[in-house]
């Protein structure tokens, strides 16, 4: 079973079971949970050697940044502002870079205002795991964007642009889209339905947003914008890694934003299900797109 | 170097760059950050398969319950109320519990009050790490208990009974001293001066008090209270893992709180250290009791 369906799987479970005060339980981006009335983003993400990066050719500051990057777009889907974060490591026996690496992730993390405020070292035998868990705040007028919140009649867009994440090392340097969600919440307040940040694949993950929202997505491949480099859609979707957000909106949405262009990529339809209408006029189920770790 | 050092080298290096709103960082049993007037608990712990616990002999349930009441004693021990939890697994890829060790955790948790509102799973080759964050409310009225707030004229008090945590399992089923921890701040305020979980045995970790703090602490060995079965005071601190609470306190403590016993076992002084007065009148370092993975 895939990572992300496993983890779905389970806490579809336990979702019934949340109390009162966790106002978004497992399956978003991240939750959001009360605090005697303030409400507190949080979100864990894992980074493993050799499989998030390449042990041999990624220097430590990189390692740190992605480690980092990646929870802060969490905290970025979900339209909010990072306050802290806290970072476990395991690192093997004879790891020397556990110092420069802490430094690395305490930089990164005060660089996007979400400083380290805790951690924890293990040595272990296995690969580098970093888990990096990041806490924020909703924007303050427009509240936390889910992505249960499309609706049939928003049109879907995209941030900046998509593909050849692994092959440019993008994947290493990308700037989480903290701007321009909150932008994008205050230009569009209500208007902004729903929101991800694109780590497995344009297809794969407005296919979560479909699901989440009760509604179909159907994305039109010719629109994408794609990295200057990358000529084929279909392996824009399979490298994932974007880190790009994708979003719903009813009515129009500004053309850029931030300074970070906005493209228009698909409608929300009534009915179940995501599909890509490629360029040739067929249509493809956006599931069969994109990439899971773990997928078999 | 050993990984409680390294990681306090790393945070001391950090400590003075933290924002405002961060009111405790990196170093204590948890962070305590602001959001908008809010104070908000924060801790992570990691459990390292063949590490933490043997992976032949332990059930998974008691696996997802250490996992979890670690970092719920972290919140205890700053006298806190937990509110949420975040859990990330590295699992081998032909892990077959992880469905029954994330429902576990997520029962646990909720066990504690402290449903898992989110989570994260990453297969590698490596051994099995669940990396638990916690968050967590502190008392209204004492706020959080920090380990910097030892006076000199304070007694030094331990929950419960130490010793024998490995050899007993008691390791795997400790409860987290939230309730104690509650009655403590409720009874003695501002009295109750500092707190800290003992997870590497009491010598070492009234020792972390006393840096903290900036005092001398003269812990009394005859007078450890220690379970049944476990006649020696040094292999009670060599072993660790007690998760109970040691605080000092101005004045008397009461000898029961909330059916468990308290028990004084030393002083705090003015001056620098931690030592251990043991039975035949010698004083020993505390730094040299005590357990620390990966010590060399």
């Amino acid at each position: 079973m895939r990572e992300s369906e496993l983890l779905a799987h389970i806490y579809a479970r336990s979702a019934g079971a949340m109390p009162p005060g966790v106002l978004v339980g497992p399956g978003d981006d991240a939750a959001v949970v009360e605090f005697g009335g303030r409400r507190v983003i949080a979100t864990v993400d894992q980074l493993v050697e050799g499989r998030h990066y390449d042990p041999e050719s990624t220097p430590v500051d990189l390692i740190a940044r992605k480690a980092i990057a990646r929870s802060v777009s969490d905290i970025a889907a979900m339209g909010g502002r990072p306050t802290c974060a806290l970072a476990a490591a395991s690192l093997p026996a004879d790891c020397r870079f556990a110092d420069d690496l802490f430094d690395s992730m305490a930089r990164w993390a005060q660089h996007w205002t979400c400083p380290l405020v805790g951690g924890d070292i293990a040595t272990t035998a296995g690969p580098v795991v970093l888990s990096v868990t990041a806490l924020g705040e909703p924007h303050a007028v427009r509240g936390p964007v889910l992505r249960s919140g499309a609706r049939a009649g928003d049109g879907v867009y995209v941030t900046g642009a998509l593909g050849g994440s692994l092959a440019s090392g993008r994947h290493l340097t990308f700037e989480p889209r903290l701007a321009v969600a909150a932008a994008l919440c205050g230009a569009l307040g209500g208007r902004l339905r729903a929101m991800i940040d694109l780590s497995d694949g344009h297809g794969r993950d407005a296919g979560r947003v479909a699901v989440a929202s009760g509604v179909r997505i159907a994305l039109d491949a010719a629109s994408l914008p794609l990295h200057d480099g990358v000529t084929d859609w279909r392996s824009a979707a399979a490298d994932g890694e974007d880190y790009e957000l994708l979003f719903t909106a009813e009515g129009a949405a500004p053309g850029n934003v931030a300074g970070v262009t906005i493209t228009r990529i698909g409608v929300v339809l009534e009915g179940r299900g995501c599909v890509v209408r490629t360029p040739d006029g067929a249509e493809i189920d956006a599931g069969d797109l994109g990439w899971d770790h773990g997928a078999s």
